[in-house]
């Protein structure tokens, strides 16, 4: 369920002028996934410059590369805010007319809990995409994170609302792909989402669920990597 | 945060009184707590004289109980339903005119997680109880487990929504009480809580929240054990 | 760092031959992998034919496969004993003269410490393998998997062991496999490992590991499965 | 299973004795319980005063603790190692004649995993106690963290080395204690314990044991606070 595609100038792009938006003295909420490791890469280059931020990864991942490219880290329970993060998306609502612009589907990457998490309790938080990611419908399956011995149940309920789960699989492991926190993943087919709101709503009230990939009215902004330079959508 | 107060031998008839409930070829809801537990040793009496039944447990501390009066378990993944959930509460609204009625404060053990998980799965779910847990107006701390690096984040959000949070400490380990599945538990208190079913809501949307202790619209009865008998709710 | 290679058939041989030893009555240890699948999907077709058996799945995996084929599962918290566990291995030492002979590396699938808990727990221990599992000197690298933050502490000490150790990395979630158990997983290639019980009991010693691939004196006898047979060995 | 005992008094001395250890620059394992407390108390007020170190809690209370005084935090993935840890203990051998001189038992807090990885990753581990510690011979019963499924077939392993083993039963919550990283704690009545080390490799070797709470050859020192003063025993 990891989304591939766009190319990687554009994804490059996009993650070096999100970078370019953090100040002296930031802290950065750091997203995960393939887009925003070139926003990761380009702060690290910055601090060697002399830049003096520290960031909050979202992820194990976000969290390796942070340390590999020599940017200072610090936790959510010792900062008192975040003034900006970066993440990437697998879909992003790209329709200025429709009342879900802007409105994301994340947790390719299983990271999706943690992310919405840093993300939602950043001042300023700004997705960066390339063209692929852009739809005017949101179509895709969403990832649910569930409690282990939930997923059978949990899977019940999605079918009531109409969707399809599949429990993730793993491949470099036998069963199913497990979290950061310990849970399961089940990446649920609704087949074209018309109210991504009113079904955030009603996942997050299903018990055994601890985290879904639908983020609306999070994002503040999308920077997409172009072939020629950086579009950018404000919500 | 654990429930006190209430006479043994009340709690003791609303649990058994739960248990003539059960019927043979039933799959049962195993709750926690000590009202419930008098339930699940007149259970394994039950099947002492040839009732059977397979038990679900919503805890470890059910599951070590369960299997120490010989009630046969099965799990939530083997099954296709639960046809009864006896489980206690901290605090039940006991208003016929509120709109609230029934509405439950659980995860005073901090298993509320898979227990909302379990009683809302059954086709009934049954909650016992003691008179002195019942209120007319809810304005017990709600629990509210959480993600482990989450605790700071979600306690600032539960106060932009009027509580005080606070992280629920141990006392046979150093720092804070730990779930079953691994997380943290803030209790938080909003004074008098006149809207159970829309802070439920908020609650359930914000991000790092695993679960928490309101059960708004998911009892199906409550059975009161008092000093003669059982006075029964039905909703 | 999960094997491939050997014939569908010759893993069909071994874990339906494995699956002839069972009894009526018998608590069976189910492993993990997919010759180990070939013995699970045979059980379920002797449980149809009649058999009365239960079944304690090693991971996740097993258990979804167990239930998908109709083996009534238990526990280890519920049975006084297991009677005989059937599960694959990555490498078995198959050297009659050595005293490594029917030592194994486990832990392609990172389900080796649940695997290791419930071989070791059975009266009898069958693995099932084929040809290409078979050597005379263990070579490949050890899964150890390890309490989250403990990786670079371990990896450190591996490396002063003569270790050199990667965490594995996940395909469909960003970042690091994470076991059944929450953990990590580190492969950690030794070369020829001339000591294995020696180097088992340093493993075990080390801070931050949970478990580790090496099972030493554990197996009673493996099945092998070949082009036209099974070929036994015992231990 | 945590030890009361020995004066505030006593404890301060030792713990601020050991924080006078600590030199500029230095990175600092931070340990568990009320005598470290006093430790991380007064490395925070010489924070205050100038000193410059970093530390690295060994569990979620010190973590707290730390945050609270003002200690800058980093993590084992970071640094490049521990110039010292200093920690407490519920037993320490004080019999110079002994071989098992300056082994402790730990775990009564249920940090003894962390407790050791950090301790023992530590270029120095200096032990904080009070005289109540002391003892000529290990007979205090053994903390062992266990994976959850584990927690019945460890404690038939453990009686078969001689071990009457408990569950740790929580307080504030229903059920078990639930450690920092998920498990569950058996606390091992083995008697007078005549050889820590071998029976540490015995404990260190059974599948299911995440971590126990022997720690043999792992302290350098031991300040032992006293009624006017601090004894020092070094290893």
């Amino acid at each position: 369920m990891k989304t591939d595609g766009g190319s990687d100038a554009a994804k490059r792009r996009a993650g070096e002028r999100a970078a370019e938006e953090i100040e002296n003295g930031f802290v950065v909420g750091l997203g995960t996934g393939s887009t925003t490791a070139h926003a990761i890469r380009a702060i690290g280059r910055a601090i060697d410059d002399g830049l003096d931020i520290r960031g909050i990864p979202t992820s194990f991942q976000a969290r390796q590369l942070a340390l590999a490219v020599g940017i200072p880290l610090t936790s959510l329970d010792t900062v008192d805010g975040i003034d900006l993060a970066i993440d990437g998306a697998d879909r992003v609502v790209d329709a200025p007319d429709a009342t879900a612009h802007g409105a994301l589907i994340k947790g390719g990457g299983a990271a999706h809990a943690r992310e919405k998490l840093v993300d939602t309790a950043a001042d300023r938080f700004v997705v960066v995409a390339d063209p692929s990611k852009l739809t005017d419908r949101l179509e895709r399956s969403v990832p649910v994170e569930v409690l282990p011995d939930a997923h059978t149940v949990v899977a019940d309920r999605l079918a009531e609302l109409g969707g399809e789960a599949t429990l993730r699989a793993a491949e470099q492991k036998d069963g199913p792909v497990v979290t950061d926190n310990g849970n399961l993943v089940l990446d649920c087919e609704f087949g074209p989402i018309d109210d991504p709101d009113g079904l955030a709503t009603r996942l997050s009230g299903l018990p055994g669920v601890v985290e879904h990939g639908l983020f609306v009215g999070v994002a503040d902004a999308t920077y997409v990597g172009t072939d020629d330079g950086v579009d950018v959508r404000r919500y």
